[in-house]
């Protein structure tokens, strides 16, 4: 099986590339390093299991070479960064939607027949039931990422009906853990290495989310795409439970001893304009694969606080 | 009350630009005249109530200065033809997504508050159960357009999630009419004029769809807006019943008085890929807000069917 992976020098992809290469497969892979980091492939590079290019999705002429041979696409370039869409308009429509068209395109033209891709909880918008199936709607994200990920779906399902392509859809959870390069946890452990004496939480604390380890969400994946074989196959993967910000926060100040440290809530529900203070998938559809989640959500936020302090505090 | 319509000299355009300078509306009309007809608005630029900008919306810049003093954008602007999709693919995303994105960004630059949205049936996809209601999900549409409306869909779910913007989607059924510039009924009629011994007709003639009156269709949308007040309102726009294409074409034959006609099927279950054989909206939302439809889906076709043949055969 030769895969190429986008986004795959990123903190997901790059965990999904130690299975792939793990269980044998060849795999290139494309990042602009924009926030990707080369170090967490590099050993796959050195090794020949990986071919790396430096290159950018809203570069289509440059991405059709590069499908050439390929068997399955592993599309997970993104913006990795949700709130920027409250400031910049246009990042989540090039680096999302028009990247991801690019991707199909070039898959089209160099007659590759297999994608998946990585969507997003926030697909579903505000208000949906907790936990969310996939068969909810109507989907109106409210954050310019969200609306992204569902231009993103929606392509890809424009070209399963239109060109024949076959396509897995996984719309994630929070997914965190080893070579994290953003989100809550991320945050709060360089807030309390910059100032050990205080922790300022976005919003009032109150947010609940579900939160996936992401060895789990690569393992979900692999697992859900052995054993589905629809023209379009769409699954939430998440975890069996959720954890509150404010959760998150003790949990960090315990684990990194910063035990003195003040708690200080900028208020409201939620983080940012276009946050979605509560959220929790449905997993039904994974756990009838036979899918079993390892972390639930807290030992998922324990687990990745101990490592992300080791490889931020050193 | 001002308002901006996008695609304001096309056919569904054109009939809603009648309705607001009816009730008193100062109306900018935003058209590239792609598909849109000048000929359709030129009694109200003539009369002062209507001022025209040939504008492209895929040039952001040029639209800012076009939001001003505007009160609600009607943006119906698109691609109107489905099939396109097959054979060029960036054509929803630049004239659909894109395009929405700048409609959007150019509104938020300018502080325009009102957005009404012209989506489609198209974005349930394939499988939906028949009537569709509007929280029917997941939605995966199968046609290049569907996915653009899609994505336009998600866009403004987006801008009202994070910037305050206030909306009303609309997803349409086939809407027919005065002015029609495309569609089944057009094409039947064109077919006919060149040769009236025989017609050819996309699929196996089995295709069932719920066709909408176009004043119907721009009576509801103003209805509509007048009765609802949420930050975003999402309404299907159809009929109470559906019209099979064998049916459209026994009409268009005995209409256009082209008895002896023969009926060439292509075959298959649909006229190209991409297309949904069979399509009936929910409208009960619609008419719990005291909204009466006034054609059915048969007696608009006969009524098209009469009014496109003066305006093609003259």
């Amino acid at each position: 099986m030769r895969a190429l992976v986008t986004g795959g020098a990123g903190f997901i992809g790059s965990h999904l590339i130690d299975r792939l290469v793990a269980r044998g497969d060849k795999v290139s892979v494309v990042d602009n390093l924009s926030s990707g980091v080369i170090e967490f492939i590099q050993g796959h590079i050195d090794s020949g299991a990986v071919t790396f290019h430096n290159a950018d999705l809203k570069d289509l002429n440059g991405l059709i070479p590069l499908m050439d041979g390929i068997d399955m696409v592993y599309h997970l370039a993104a913006n990795p960064d949700i709130r920027l869409g409250t400031k910049i308009t246009d990042t989540d429509l090039n680096e999302g939607t028009i990247a991801t068209y690019n991707v199909l395109e070039a898959m089209r033209l160099a007659g590759v027949g297999k994608i998946a891709f990585a969507s997003s909880s926030v697909v579903y918008g505000e208000g949906a039931p907790m936990p969310t199936p996939e068969d909810h709607g109507p989907c109106l994200p409210i954050s310019l990422y969200g609306a992204s990920k569902q231009a993103g779906e929606g392509l890809i399902g424009s070209w399963v009906g239109t060109f024949g392509l076959q396509a897995w859809i996984f719309r994630f959870a929070n997914i965190i853990g080893e070579r994290g390069t953003h989100g809550v946890i991320f945050d709060f452990i360089h807030k309390l290495k910059a100032d050990p004496s205080r922790l300022e939480v976005l919003g009032n604390g109150l947010q609940e989310k579900s939160y996936m380890e992401v060895g789990d969400c690569v393992d979900a994946i692999l697992h859900v795409i052995q054993n589905t074989d629809d023209n379009i196959n769409l699954y939430n993967l998440g975890s069996n439970d959720t954890c509150s910000v404010r959760n998150i926060a003790a949990i960090v100040i315990k684990e990194t001893g910063c035990d003195g440290a003040s708690i200080e809530y900028t208020g409201g529900d939620r983080g940012w304009a276009g946050d979605i203070p509560k959220a929790m998938l449905a997993i039904n559809r994974l756990k009838k694969l036979g899918f079993k989640v390892n972390y639930d959500s807290e030992e998922a936020v324990a687990y990745t606080t101990r490592v992300l302090i080791k490889e931020i505090m050193g």
